[in-house]
């Protein structure tokens, strides 16, 4: 434990927005995801959840099924009131079982929300002119939302950005780096990108476990273009709080890294973030990431090849370091 | 009023938009809720209010009533058109009593202009067919601008966060810190969230009431995350225009303290900010705030207990201060 | 021209935008609304306007009206091509002269088009189906464009503010300052506001008139809230290149005063900018603003007469000012 | 080659987001448009790409022409489905021959799609009934997804601006300076403009071609308002990395030089941003852009000749400096 003692002559930060006691106990502050690993209680469901974030954030198949079960539910009800004021108000129904006539009714009730209003069948009697009346309206009412929800979804500024699953602590300048990496994966480009990087690590102090954090500076924190994969580097000298820190230490340390990303999109011509965190576990100690662009054939572009994200070898790590501290 | 003339060594600001003399009577300047207690005079109605604003800010229910209430209204207003210029301009329509007869063109008025168009009722007449078809354009004109006021109002960014009613002057390194506290209370996460603390206090100038405003330093000003709750801790020490305030300056000064803050929403991929205001009244002097985050049954997750955010003990402070003054 | 000379001493700013010798002879930069007065020529008209630019800064009124000719012209198109396939693909058509033949088929358009499709008339025919295939298609994503214009234009971020007519010279710490004054005028609020002010005076060097520019150094440039008016307020002291003017110097002198201002709005969470200018001809020589707010009857709120924006007094300035400089 | 020697003293940049060899051999990093010049392989086409931007930016006629085939296929797949059902579950139908029959469903497949529902065909039997509702549903949800395209596709913040074709090198305070200029060709202005210039260029460093950057300071790097043309100027000193290029150089030197810019559009009310890359071929040596705006006839406006904006004059340049560097 002997670099514990060492870091806590390093000034940690308090301006994470994460408290020093809120979490100690090998949980992850931030998920893989990047969202705060946090559960609100005490307020009612309606209050806790916008319904437009949870509609915006919902896997594309899920959100079109939900709006197909609306639909449904929507002309059943509506083919209830329609069976109930009678079919007789309806003109055009071809009569017959119950369940022949609440189809009738149910897909009148559909042609009316969705106004194609064939004509085939249509109300006669005043109420159920009436509810038609607001059916119709309700369902134009339905569509413009719709309409917004769909284009809140896919209008929705999104970082369009991988991380390496890993970290790597890599040989870097005869001593070691602390390194991940990130690429774009879509017809999107980046500029101006940012990164911040904070670690997180659970320390004893007066017998009683808390979480300290500190800012880990970069060897380049912001780039013009992100266009090709760029590898964040943490350079591990003396002023860095992961000085001297075994393959055991990383193993056995309760250390969670957390990095954030600003950049501007230009299709979107908006500000996305991206946040990612990287436990204890998904750093690999001694691994260096392989290249992954290289000049295409006719030597006039360059290839970037995104499968290769997360690729490494394992490599050894110049030892004198730990020595160093251990003297 | 010993402190009064103390503070006046202090430097006061001038840029918080509201004038020294503005307000010198006890009312605020800032609503609880964060808007300008100011009124507005001396321009027309329709200039002095954005309709696209108001309709945004109108709650739920209101709205789509008031929708509700525009369809009908026009509906009632073509049928009167219809009417007027003959039912026999119509093909198919059930005549009877003139009840019977304005029905009839209502409904048909409400299904041209939703478009439903059912054809059991349709214009034959040139007049009936000029003026369906120009109901039939404004009926989709109105759906699109719907469209668009749905989308405005739920798109538009908004800080879903939750101040505590109560600020509060609670013990902090050996001396009082002014204190209140947020927490985000729906599925958001906020970033880089800045806030800026203003006192406005009233003081007594060569005889004339007038207002000074100061801004108010704090411990941590600006945070990567705000997931959990965050506690604003404003130190009273020596630099602070409220140093040497007693229980009673707080009851019988006329103080009101606005709070600022600015972050910028993962989701809607925008700035947000919030306001909100603490008049003397809500201030409460010896009393700390209750932690309202522990970790999860599991240890894995961290809960956060919304229904704490205004929870405080009463406790002592410490005497020292106001005595040190007063020597 | 004393005065001439001696600002010639000050520095001068060139990152305006504009010109040393684009605008000197008598013309404005800015023009009163804060568009400049530009012409553009040499590329074609469809290049030279973004007509979605276009249709959101066009007046309400012209928009809707636009919008109804649009709906004209189609029908009309499309009734002529159904005529030119003949009625006879088109049943239920009540035949007669050729203008009743006409409105019919155009009715029928307009039918197709707004997706009403009573059915009374309806295509049977291969070329009328398809065409009305087509039509109905065109109809939908006309009125998906219109949805789209709709909410462009009352979402369009707009800074909703005045500013006073007049920019004063008025008495100021005994010497005198150039004020000008703004306000909110509608029910949103602006953060964050700041201002900057830029002087051009043409001026002649080596015997040709050039344009110079001068940042104008404010009292307050930035303020926290925009709730109330806001009077910008120029010092003329001896860094000020206004220095020494007197009345005669504005009324002969060729200068424009160009104030830019941005500023965060609430409801839209937008930044919103707004310009105006000050040509030579709209400064008055010795007045002063009148105040524009005063506490509610009930003391509890603050009144703004925005009715008062540009009411000021005509008052004597301090005298040796100009005095100073002719020593 | 002996300023490549001599530029290795200056600092190079390695912030741009390019590597050092990731194109060493005469391509571009930025085309022409600003994109840069990179090819991502190894996922998956449809993460590859984000089809909303990829509908964003395609061009209007094809984005036309999509959407019509889509609407044409979806009902050839519906009219299938109808045909395969039976034409005897529709009312209405015209029977005839197959193809007769077949070009009847597809009408009334569109009918429904687009919500029209004439109502001379309508389904009768349950399947043709559930089937058209569906696909009811399904036409309001297409052009609720056409109606969020329409407006990103205009909505979509976009810098609307000019850049020269060519970069010159022309005399400039005795001495030479690279410049390049750009103008807004359309209705709207940009604030607060700002430009970032890098040169890029090709090395060797111990018998390996690597790449370095450069960024290269701007007399004015900022204005307030970008409504006329803006020239660019980097001035060619002792500090530039440039100083001492002869004509010789430039054409046989692997340089590229990358400008970015960012502004604020009024219109949009939102930031914009803009890159260029001008290779090496297209940096003309001896040259002098003409003016390109001038006063108008009534000497009160400006105008801005956008035909002129890459028209420049040969001009001899000031031959002191290649001999400076050779002593």
């Amino acid at each position: 434990m002997a670099m514990l003692k060492k870091f806590r002559n390093l000034k940690s930060v308090e301006n994470t927005g994460f408290g020093t006691n809120s979490n100690n106990t090998g949980g992850r502050f931030l998920n893989k995801d990047g969202k705060p690993n946090a559960i609100k209680r005490g307020v009612a469901l309606a209050d806790r959840y916008s319904w437009y974030h949870t509609m915006l954030q919902m896997p594309r198949g899920k959100f079109l099924l939900l709006l197909l079960c609306i639909y449904i539910f929507i002309n059943l009800l509506f083919a209830g009131i329609y069976y109930l004021i009678g079919i007789d108000h309806l003109a055009g129904v071809n009569t017959g079982s119950s369940w022949k006539n609440f189809t009738e009714v149910f897909f009148f009730s559909a042609q009316t929300f969705t106004t194609v209003g064939y004509g085939r069948i249509s109300p006669v009697g005043f109420m159920a002119s009436a509810v038609s009346t607001f059916e119709a309206f309700l369902g134009l009412l339905s569509f413009a939302i719709a309409t917004g929800l769909f284009y809140g979804r896919f209008a929705r500024p999104q970082i369009h950005l991988r991380f390496s699953k890993n970290a790597l602590i890599s040989p870097y300048k005869g001593e070691t780096a602390l390194m991940f990496r990130m690429s774009p994966f879509k017809n999107n480009s980046l500029s101006e990108a940012e990164v911040q990087l904070t670690l997180a690590i659970s320390t004893e102090e007066n017998g009683k476990v808390v979480d300290k954090f500190f800012n880990l500076p970069l060897e380049i924190a912001k780039i013009n273009i992100l266009a090709m994969s760029w590898t964040i580097v943490h350079h591990i000298n003396e002023k860095s709080p992961l000085y001297g820190f075994t393959k055991e230490d990383f193993a056995n340390t309760d250390l969670e890294l957390m990095a954030f990303i600003k950049a501007f999109d230009d299709v979107y011509s908006n500000s996305v973030i991206g946040r990612t965190s990287y436990h204890a576990s998904e750093i690999v100690y001694g691994a260096k990431f392989r290249l992954m662009y290289h000049p295409s054939e006719d030597k006039r572009s360059t290839i970037l090849d995104l499968d290769k994200l997360n690729v490494f070898d394992h490599v050894p790590l110049p030892a004198s370091e730990a020595a160093a501290i251990a003297n």
